[in-house]
């Protein structure tokens, strides 16, 4: 993955940069030291990595301000941090840049069960939101994988999703407000715990802008009531095509579950193999969850039976109880530990139309093929978005080179077919250069000028989501 | 309503830039007989008029760019409009503009049942994309009052809402993709049916833009199964104090019907008089819908009938059949003809938090004393979306201004309370210069730049939504 060669001028002011932010900034804010430095050289992204020049670590808004003027007039790049969970490469440094991390600044800030918001500092981790409100009985409803690590900053940075997002919508469905600190040290206010906006909606174009048009310090999110119970059931089919038919009738009859997630063949069985959760032998298979109260669950279950049955499964599973609703879910949630047992694996993230499920897999499986890497797939299928995840030995000269080619043409596949290069882990560095597989050169240059209007002089995050050489004259200025 | 000096150099070029339009459209596609032009010379917001220097109707996406491209390079303004239903000015022109009306571009282009999405041509009206797939069984959420006869491009404009986006959302979240055409004439394709974004939300800040970004002359929208049923009930209070507790208690249960009207006392004379529904002679009502299968729906009314019954109602009357059905909402449907009746009104948009609805009613009540005004309220409380009705007679000289004077006081108040200046009606000329009030210059400034991305020139709709004084550097540019 290429990246800009750092500024030897930056580089050569080091000290004096170091000293500039600790003069503005409390003594523990600062870290310039290589030893703790380096475990901010990258995020999930884990195959590319970089030590920043060095990490800021403020716990308010105003030293957030204060570190970004201050790098601002110096001309330093900055890379905003969540946790550093994203899977594109969102957070990775360059060594002429600083890491501001928000990972101090996770404190709850009101809670307001009347309207149904709560407002808190971007650094609080996506499930500690939930923490916070669960005892009156509310829950936030993204939910990324990573929800016990991932900071609400990374989510509003990415747009992320998760399993239940069918139902609920991503970040910017339950994102009511922000307070962002632009690349000058402005604070702007966006949105609110109950506004619609009037006059441009720039919340909209906050949420999911990864980091480049400014730094969200603290986010209203809803808040809501936690439904009365969920369960779920397990369908196996014959093959993918009929699998993929069930997922589009079940949504084309608008039922909504709060789920529904996909495996095939090769993911049934690594999870197995792993878990042992008692998942039937089958080509592909369906987890369905429903949720609400125990006759809307009844109900929902019925349709959802009748519209499965009508499909010739090879095994159709309820979950009776407490015990076999975990049983279901267990081989799922562990698929990714089980793919990562058997080898490396790179995750990719295209969202195509639910229609074209069956023929995407089959190509999937002739990519595959073609270029010898294996691929096992698990994903939100309700509403298309794919996760393959192509298996490679790190440690093997050049499988690295050869599962990225293979990613790219996966992910030109879904573009082909409509649909999109990013459901929900954002483009960062690992998608930058298919950017021109999905726009044209007029269209990136239009989202470029957005950017140019919150940070005219590309230091935030600048190597990400452009083409390098469609944002070079940008950045060099 | 103060509106920018037309300039004496475009008048005086007429008519030269009527035949420049006539060469590059067909014939019919320019008028510029002032018997024909006087037909739009103002929308909804009717108190407000002014003749355009020529309209212009095209067909295609094409005839848009070069109709834009040939106004750019002649520095003309140009003034989107769907079908003139806007209640806030926002298709209101100026002498020296042209309009550009999307009314005969109405073609469905694509629906595709099982992805749930239709492409149409922006003109189409809200009502007749239902039309066009309600043979199948499908249906477009958003439903503002005027969707008999308002189109998919004002909707886009102004985010329109209506009765049932408590539980659908507004248009931006059934918005899949936009064909926008900007100043320049460039086309650029925006979402599309299945995509999630990657990189910049640009769909999101285009959606209730106010025409100022761009002409959106094709729209995906995501269309949703009908429902099997739905089925209201009416509650009557005798607060409304009590009327708004309920409503707070009803959202917090997590319950979701589909619609929750309110309607104060001075509204339920009105339309009783009017309409003879049948309505209970209290302070506050409330129509709660819900929908669903028959199961659903009677398990939603049993729990709305529990808090309801908590709240001490003074009456409780549900639907039986089709006819009580219709007979609830008979009223609610005629509340702005049946004001109407009274006498002339001005419709205010203001959305506030649920929790402070009883608050804000009784400061309504105090101000509509102080001012002399009579003011009804009927609204959308699920979501807070106020709809005060000031009665005023147009003929009684200052009563205009004394009106706009108590509007602006319950603008402010909304703005007070945590709430937004406009809930679905948008800015325009009417809240133009009320925007100070809900936003510091820095954040004016900050959307300003973003609409100098799309339209340096500021030539599109450009005395509206930002205050006169704030743009005015720009629009002199």
């Amino acid at each position: 993955m290429d990246m800009p060669h750092p500024s030897p001028a930056i580089l050569s002011r080091r000290d004096q940069i170091v000293a500039g932010l600790r003069a503005l900034l409390p003594g523990d804010a600062v870290i310039d030291d290589p030893a703790e430095t380096r475990a901010y050289e990258c995020d999930a992204l884990a195959a590319y990595r970089c030590a920043p020049l060095a990490v800021v670590l403020p716990r308010t808004t105003a030293e957030v301000a204060a570190t970004l003027r201050f790098c601002h007039d110096n001309r330093v790049q900055v890379v905003p941090r969540g946790a550093g969970t994203s899977l594109s490469g969102g957070s990775m440094p360059t060594a002429d840049s600083v890491v501001l991390g928000v990972a101090r600044m996770n404190a709850v800030l009101e809670t307001d069960y009347d309207n149904r918001f709560i407002r808190v500092q971007s650094g609080r981790t996506n499930l500690s939101v939930t923490g916070a409100v669960e005892a009156e009985g509310f829950f936030y409803a993204p939910d990324p994988s990573s929800q016990l690590a991932c900071a609400i900053a990374g989510n509003v940075a990415m747009n992320s999703g998760g399993a239940h997002c069918l139902k609920y919508g991503v970040t910017t469905n339950n994102l009511l407000g922000v307070t962002l600190v632009t690349m000058d040290g402005t604070v702007v206010e966006l949105g609110g715990p109950w506004a619609e906006t009037a006059g441009l909606d720039l919340l909209g174009v906050v949420c999911g802008s990864e980091g480049q048009l400014g730094v969200v310090t603290e986010a209203t999110l809803r808040i809501l009531p936690k439904p009365e119970g969920a369960r779920p059931v397990l369908v196996g089919f014959a093959s993918n095509e009929v699998a993929g038919a069930c997922v589009s009738d079940i949504i084309k009859a608008g039922i909504l579950p709060v789920a529904i997630e996909f495996m095939d063949r090769p993911c049934i069985r690594a999870c197995e193999a792993f878990a042992k959760a008692g998942y039937p032998d089958c080509e592909a298979l369906l987890i369905i969850e429903v949720e609400g109260s125990d006759a809307e669950i009844a109900e929902q279950l019925a349709r959802i039976k009748s519209i499965a049955l009508s499909h010739d499964p090879v095994e159709f599973r309820e979950a009776a109880d407490e015990d076999q609703a975990r049983r279901i879910w267990l081989g799922r949630k562990s698929a990714f530990g089980a793919m990562g047992q058997i080898n490396d694996y790179m995750c990719l993230d295209g969202t195509i139309p639910v229609s074209s499920l069956p023929y995407v897999l089959k190509r999937i499986g002739e990519l595959s093929r073609d270029f010898g890497l294996e691929v096992g797939n698990v994903f939100h299928a309700g509403d298309g978005n794919m996760h393959p995840l192509i298996l490679y030995n790190a440690n093997t000269p050049g499988q690295l080179e050869t599962c990225e080619a293979l990613g790219a043409e996966i992910l030109k596949l879904c573009v082909e077919v409509g649909g999109c290069l990013t459901g929900e882990h954002g483009v960062g560095i690992e998608k930058r250069d298919l950017m021109g597989v999905q726009y044209t050169p007029a269209d990136l240059e239009v989202q470029m000028r957005v950017k140019d209007v919150f940070d005219p002089r590309w230091l935030l995050n600048p190597a990400k989501v452009f083409p390098l050489d469609a944002s070079a004259g940008r950045r060099a200025g």
